[in-house]
């Protein structure tokens, strides 16, 4: 099974940081209110304009993005917590040194 | 008896998942706010735009959505309780893998 | 004496469904917070585009429609209560087996 | 004296219905909170669209309208109470029998 | 010194009408929450429409106004109040019988 | 150093009145909630419109201005109090007698 | 790692400046409001028109903006902080007099 968002949705697989200090310490989620990390893991359409066409997003599949804490709503699929966010939601898309290289290559 | 939604309305039958812990507690409606799964039985004819036309919408009869628990308004109709949403308050389409290999075939 | 509404609104008259339990007892209207039903008995020429023009409303009289339970405003007219709406307030239009049949025919 | 209203306003002269119970026991104004009815004695010459041109409203002078009891503004002149209201906060107007009958001959 | 106001503004200086009750007692301003009345003594050159062009305001130096108690801003320029308002917080244009008799002539 | 502000926003110098009464009092600021004046010392290339297109803005750089005394946001640049406006935060550019002599000459 | 803002959003890197008083003090962050000043270290593609096209944005990487203490959502990558803003939540580029020589010779 897999979701497929409408318009200018996206579903998102959160990358939990390891949040432990330097002495080892976790840090429970509820203490650090830090955007968050996921891997988009399917985009809809895109917006409907006034005009009635849709725009693709900006986003695409296997983007590394940033997004607020609270941003998105939580939906559980086979076990697994995805998250459905609107792509304005969406601070940034997070490129490694390796995309750049793949993209000079 | 059925109802007809209008414009960028749809009709939802809920399909409520067991909500039942490993030791066979069932948990009330309640306590469990995860976002709510349906299937789609009518559609309105779509959102109308500025200059007057109508586009489609993206759902249609027959398919699996997920959308929030307090999203849309309960209508009682032949004893049966339906969801009237507005097509934005879906968060996404389920698609099965049977739906996937019907689309290869 | 009877009311035309303006642009995208809608007169409606509520069908009161009998609240009574099995066990006879009449459940006043404050205790059932349930959509409304009524018939269109009016409705406007229809939204004003930002172009100027009107587009025709989708509901048209004689519809049995759905409302939310504190939608519009309530208008004694020769002592009767009617309910003004907007369309955007209505949920949809109730069809029956037999308004189906009609179209058949 | 009279006011020209500016553009989707309205003047309005209200018609206060004689508030008085079956017994004789007059209903101060705060009792009640229904819909007013009122008499349209200027209108603006409409709104303005977004690429500058005016659409005339929907009411005219002479119209019988209904709104809703804090609607618009009082204006008080010449020692008359008159209501400013723009066109979106009226519900209908009232037709009386007469007037259609006017409308068939 | 004057002030020229932007866009969709106007300068007004208030009618301060004598506020005395039949006993010849002064009512101070915060009893009486009536709309006020003023003079326009300066226009902005138009509200900017969507596509960049400005619209000339319907009201115009000299016109007499009525706009609510709390719209606007109070300057003080040369020791005087005057307010600066948006056009569309003035709720009509007070049209004296001379003002008739002017247009007929 | 100096601020090039973005789009529809403008830098103002304020103009601090002398606040002092007739006995020689000096009034603190938070003591007196009247519109504030300035000079526009710098503007934006001007508003985007919804075709991408920028209109040029009204007030221009030495425009003595009116303003709300909470608009904008306060920089401090080389030890200097600017002010950062939208223009729409602007009431009315302040023309003194000398301002229009020179227009006529 | 880099981060691509999307559409209207820019990051930034802060640039503190030492809050220090003339004895010496150091003041914490929380005690000065001021808006804040930073370095543009990336841009988005440009906010989205209504036809679907993009306009580009009018800062660039390299300029030196201010913008309010609270604004936009602070991210933290390669153990830096930076900032992701709306272009609109910029006051201004601070140009400084060798960036305006630059741009003479």
């Amino acid at each position: 099974m897999s979701i497929r968002p409408l318009y200018d949705r996206v579903v998102v697989k959160r990358i939990e940081a390891q949040r432990t200090t330097a002495s080892g310490i976790v840090i429970p989620d509820t203490a650090s209110e830090k955007p968050e990390q996921g891997e988009v893991i399917a985009t809809g359409n895109g917006r409907r304009l006034q005009d009635g066409t849709q725009v693709p997003l900006e986003v695409k599949i296997g983007d590394q993005v940033l997004f607020g804490k609270y941003a998105g709503q939580t939906v559980k699929l086979n076990g697994e917590e995805l998250l459905v966010l609107r792509e304005e939601d969406i601070l940034g898309v997070v490129e490694s040194s390796d995309a750049r290289l793949k993209k000079v290559a």
